[in-house]
């Protein structure tokens, strides 16, 4: 099942998507967010639920981020082996480690499908990094490794879009990867029965249609359960947490020039089996 | 004004201390948090709410972090250059940068003063950082750095509390700064009006009645404004988001040997003209 979230007549809701109609789910479920949905016992009767609610045309809904206010957003880095040689050849000083490296998002770094990624004034090193998105449904602490896939709601692309500048120009990544309206989320959560667990998915991600990235979740250094894992061992995961699970190689500052988004530009992420998350690239107002 | 974030009955509000009493602000404002009542115009009429609102023994409420679950933490990298010198004596390879460097925190990583810091079962290297945090009013973006001051609400204590192994094992600091309940807030908050813009406080960690951190404010490298500055480059700060603005020299990792957080040890922040933060240490069950 393909779920939504989205506004409608200014109020927020999710719902499935069944053709070309969107099936609410929010007054059927009880569930006021997809992310209170995902960690609820009726997140397992929505074949039912969606039996019984109001269709609205795909249309007629403004799309937000799959899950618009993910208490947590965990994001890996250098996840990608061909990602990590690229940024070492780039002269970023870095090791593999036995643990995986994460940063946070907050949720006001998100945008949603279509809506434009917004270059900031503050720089003009605006890079892609497309992403698989886990999304966790029942939540947990120190999650063992074997256990790791049955915390897995579904799964979305995400853009990880970083402002390079503000990544390294402090010797803190967060800054870069938390500018406003960066990280793209959507278009929908594909849920995880419809992918079996450790499916190679492609990942491709193009810039005004030209193929920029191109690998697979294969390629994972750290995989789904082991981010699980690691994450949970910090703290708890609460249901609508999203993992984000790193990037392959061909981001824009490895390039010989470095190459940057700017206002105009179409970024798409395509993932195998989940579907393709477009965004415009728009400067700061 | 001295104002907390409290649980009474089950229910979740804030207020203000008289004596030995809370005034509940939370009915009479209209607002359901205090993230959301310093944002808000009600916040100018305190001094007139707090005559009407309905007290509570200060005896009889279970006090919260001072705002319990902010949209963002923003916290500050060796901004005091104490702290700084210790760092790299310890063998960190990090120079000063015209930028501030930051991380965050999320909201599940905080605890409430008197509440246990829990030590995880992953690692002994639990460390203290006692540190000034401010809580943001009026939010906003790109917030110029003479206009900073007017967007603070209030002040308070933070104990950035920290598992190092996490913080250096995979070169991201945001693993070691987020154990749930590591980052203790409180006890209260302070009203900006009662603390003069960049007055120097005195800031000072104790364990076991020991004092080990001592510094004031004035050795910030980078001041409140330019921190407020520079986390609104990167997004819209909003009502109750949190800058907790570095810690002094004298943390547990730089001392040979190192000196950790354990279970029964008792660690104090305390800031001049706000108060004392206290909190156990437990470790995790």
């Amino acid at each position: 099942m393909k779920i939504v979230s989205y506004r409608q007549n200014g109020r927020d809701s999710f719902g499935a998507i069944e053709g070309d109609t969107v099936v609410s789910l929010s007054e059927v479920s009880g569930h006021p967010s997809l992310a209170s949905f995902v960690g609820s016992p009726e997140f397992a009767q929505r074949d039912e639920l969606v039996k019984q609610g109001q269709t609205v045309p795909f249309s007629k809904v403004e799309l937000l981020p799959v899950i618009p206010e993910p208490e947590k957003i965990v994001c890996s880095v250098r996840n990608y082996m061909d990602h990590h040689q690229e940024a070492i050849a780039s002269g970023l000083k870095r090791e593999l480690s036995e643990f995986p490296p994460i940063f946070l998002r907050v949720w006001r770094s998100q945008v949603a499908h279509n809506a434009p990624i917004i270059r900031p004034r503050a720089s003009e090193s605006l890079d892609w990094e497309g992403e698989l998105a886990v999304i966790i449904g029942q939540g947990g602490r120190d999650i063992a490794v074997e256990d790791a896939w049955d915390h897995v709601a579904g799964y979305s692309c995400y853009n990880d879009a970083s402002v390079r500048e503000f990544q390294f120009h402090a010797q803190q990544i967060a800054a870069g990867k938390n500018f406003e309206s960066t990280g793209a989320f959507g278009p929908w959560m594909v849920t995880a029965d419809e992918i079996e667990p450790g499916r190679a998915l492609t990942v491709q991600t193009r810039v005004n249609g030209e193929t920029v990235q191109s690998g697979d979740t294969s390629m994972m250094i750290f995989s789904v359960p082991q981010l699980i894992n690691y994450a949970s061992t910090i703290f708890t995961l609460s249901p609508g947490d999203v993992i984000a699970t790193g990037t392959p190689a061909g981001v824009g500052f490895s390039r010989k020039p470095p190459r940057y988004l700017k206002d105009g530009d179409v970024v798409e992420v395509e993932i195998e089996a989940i579907g393709t998350l477009s965004n415009p690239v728009k400067d700061q107002a």
